[in-house]
């Protein structure tokens, strides 16, 4: 394999980081130029900005997973269709510079709607970036099936069959998390900093969560329960966190269930591991690592030695 | 009984009613002058301006009802703990001027929390303005029990027997709704304005609801039809519309369920009647009405000739 740039360039970061023909990581580097801040036609001079010196050597290729790939990116990469893995995913490479620079598509999956009803028969889902993790995880893990949980503004849930993505769906729960704090009434209620972690609160919200009552009126408890004082204000942040987590995991049977798999960043990454094990479910979790590896793969399957 | 001014007053809306010795309606006024517009110390003054020359007759009180009664209102009411009906209600009017003008208390009510956790064996609910609501609709229909919604930003879910409020649940729907038509991901895919209801994308969104996915995930969908064009831009916001109060309803038991009887202003209960009718559960409604039949009848309670 040549030397690898490996970019995860999202919506609101940039990520890169410099690997060796082996595929071990020799340098990082992240910056505040997520796919959002960066105007139509301007894609290029950042990427050399930010990368243009690693980009020197003449055998350096950089393969880039995220929302750099959507129609507001550099380029719009098509959608791989599910089921999907490294082979499907290397093999639809949009090339910016052909042979030097491409984007990993994203993957599609389409949930059962309402039969018969135009339009609606299927719901699609869509990720763009995660599928690269997902794969890079189970990868470093030596699976080949499994759970994989990508907490976050959309959190993505995955199975993972023989090596390829069978089917996913997404959660708006980080997103939600974040209205429901600052933008409703609750917002008048909870305390203005992120303040600390209440893990026993945190587990109370998820329990209630898990009985099935909605979120529209869980919610709603925690201004009552600070208008009557049952909760003291710095653990409603922690309690309203694990009533939205506990909405994403309700419903879900773990039965028979294969490996759970977290990936995702630290703090966030924490609380559902909390979570599923409120259910006894185990859960191992990988940060980071997983996209280095991820692309590292993808870039094999096309430049394999 | 006396003539009665009966006020309706809310958090973004004044509302007032002149009614006779027999409870009948003379004259109607609104103001944009919800309690979230009036300064501390400005209630008594807003009240002259917009209602003073009603109160001048000496034979007159006027009773008030709803977010006025609140921290942030005229005068804090005490709620009245469930079970609660005219009696309960009448009993505990907060006087801001003594034998002339009283606010009606809110309710509360308890809901099982989680047994043996400190601050959380039950989970308070409460209302203001919506008992008023309540009680009126079921003394203008004859009713003694029954099944009372009042949809909105907070909408509440009352269920009566002999004539008094047994428990009652809030649900965040007209708050969540509006979060994600305006602040969230789906606020770029929707269109702007509120545009025509289409009553075929609603339905399919309530009966997706109802299947029990959660609207975590299925509101992503809004997004995932638009990006794959499955649906018109136009249908959108019914669509979510359907899938939200879809969400409120989900996992109600309908059987055996007394009289069904919906509160509110048109469009939106509209709304919950034909979400209502998908699961075959026939609803009566009632509008404003509701609130000065409410008021004269509590009025009639403390002054019965």
């Amino acid at each position: 394999m040549k030397q690898l740039v490996a970019v995860d360039w999202g919506s609101s970061s940039l990520r890169g980081a410099r690997m060796d023909a082996g595929g071990k990581v020799q340098e990082h580097r992240s910056f505040d130029r997520g796919i959002l801040t960066v105007a139509p036609g301007e894609f290029p001079s950042v990427f050399e900005a930010c990368f243009g010196d690693w980009m020197n050597s003449g055998d350096t290729i950089c393969l880039m997973s995220g929302m750099v790939g959507s129609k507001q990116g550099w380029l719009e990469a098509p959608y791989c269709s599910c089921p999907a893995g490294f082979e499907e995913v290397a093999a639809k490479l949009a090339w910016v510079d052909p042979g030097r620079v491409a984007i990993v598509p994203g993957l599609s999956c389409e949930h059962d709607g309402l039969p018969g009803v135009a339009g609606l028969q299927c719901i699609p889902d869509v990720m763009r970036g995660e599928e690269t993790q997902i794969l890079g995880a189970l990868q470093l893990l030596g699976l080949h099936q499994g759970l994989v949980v990508l907490p976050g503004t959309h959190s993505k849930w995955a199975r993972v069959q023989a090596g390829r993505v069978q089917s996913f769906s997404t959660f708006m729960t980080g997103e939600l998390f974040a209205l429901l704090r600052q933008h409703s009434i609750l917002s008048r209620t909870l305390p203005a900093g992120d303040g600390e972690f209440d893990a026993g609160a945190f587990d109370q919200g998820v329990t209630l969560a898990l009985r099935g009552d909605s979120l529209l009126h869980t919610a709603f408890g925690v201004r009552t329960l600070s208008l009557f004082d049952r909760l003291p204000a710095a653990a409603l942040p922690s309690y309203l966190s694990g009533l939205v987590i506990g909405e994403e995991l309700r419903g879900r049977t773990w039965q028979g269930a294969a490996d759970v798999v977290i990936v995702g960043a630290g703090a966030l990454s924490l609380r559902y591991q909390r979570a599923l094990a409120l259910q006894n479910v185990p859960a191992q979790r990988l940060g980071s690592e997983a996209t280095w590896a991820g692309l590292w793969a993808i870039a094999n399957k096309n430049f394999p030695d």
